[in-house]
C-alpha cells in the first residue's frame, strides 16, 4: 500500500476525505447503517434533509462508491462493502458528536 | 449523559457533527496532532489551504472549544483537551481515506 498523508493538498487520500467529509454524507451513512432503505424512508429518517440534499449526497455516494444504487424504481439504497467498512471512523466520529453535544452547545 | 441521535435534526449532537465536518476543519487538527503550531507553520503543513480558509476554519475551532488561541501575537495555537478526545475517531477516518484512497480514486 502507498503511504499517503491527508495534509498533503495532491494526496488521493485528501480526495477521499473530501467525498466523506460534510454532514449529510454521515448522515446518509448513519441511515443506512440498519440496512437497505428506500428514498423515502431513507429522507424520514434524515431530519431535516431536503429532496434536493439528498438526492446529491446519493449521487456522490454511489459515484464513489459508498452506496449501491436500487436495482428497480422504488427500491432500496445500501451501503456497499466499501461503505460499510467506513461505517467504524463514522461511528467513532457520531459517537463523539453524541458524548460532547451538550459540551459545545454550552458556548 | 443525554442519549442524542445524529438523525434528528433537532439534536445538539448535529451540531457538533456540523462543527467537525469539512476537509480543511480535519486538515487543521490533524495539523496540530502532534503539537502546538504557529499560523505561519500550520499554513505550511495544511497543502493548498489558502489564509482565508486557514483564518476561518481556526476561528471556528476556537470558538467551538477544540483549539486554544495563541497567547500572544505569532504564538501558536493549541488543541484543547475537547480537541485531543476528536483526534482518536479523526484519525480513524483520516487512516480509513489513506487506506481507500487508491480504491476510490480508480473511480
Amino acid at each position: 500500500m502507498t503511504e499517503y498523508d491527508v495534509l498533503l493538498a495532491d494526496c488521493p487520500a485528501r480526495t477521499a476525505l473530501e467525498l466523506i467529509s460534510g454532514t449529510w454524507m454521515i448522515v446518509v451513512l448513519v441511515g443506512l447503517a440498519h440496512g437497505p432503505q428506500r428514498y423515502s424512508d431513507l429522507r424520514r429518517r434524515s431530519g431535516g434533509i431536503t429532496k434536493k440534499m439528498l438526492s446529491q449526497t446519493l449521487a456522490r455516494a454511489v459515484d464513489g462508491g459508498l452506496v449501491r444504487r436500487p436495482d428497480q424504481r422504488g427500491g432500496a439504497y445500501a451501503l456497499s462493502a466499501l461503505g460499510e467498512s467506513l461505517l467504524v471512523p463514522v461511528t467513532a466520529l457520531t459517537t463523539w458528536a453524541e458524548t460532547h453535544a451538550d459540551e459545545l452547545a454550552e458556548r
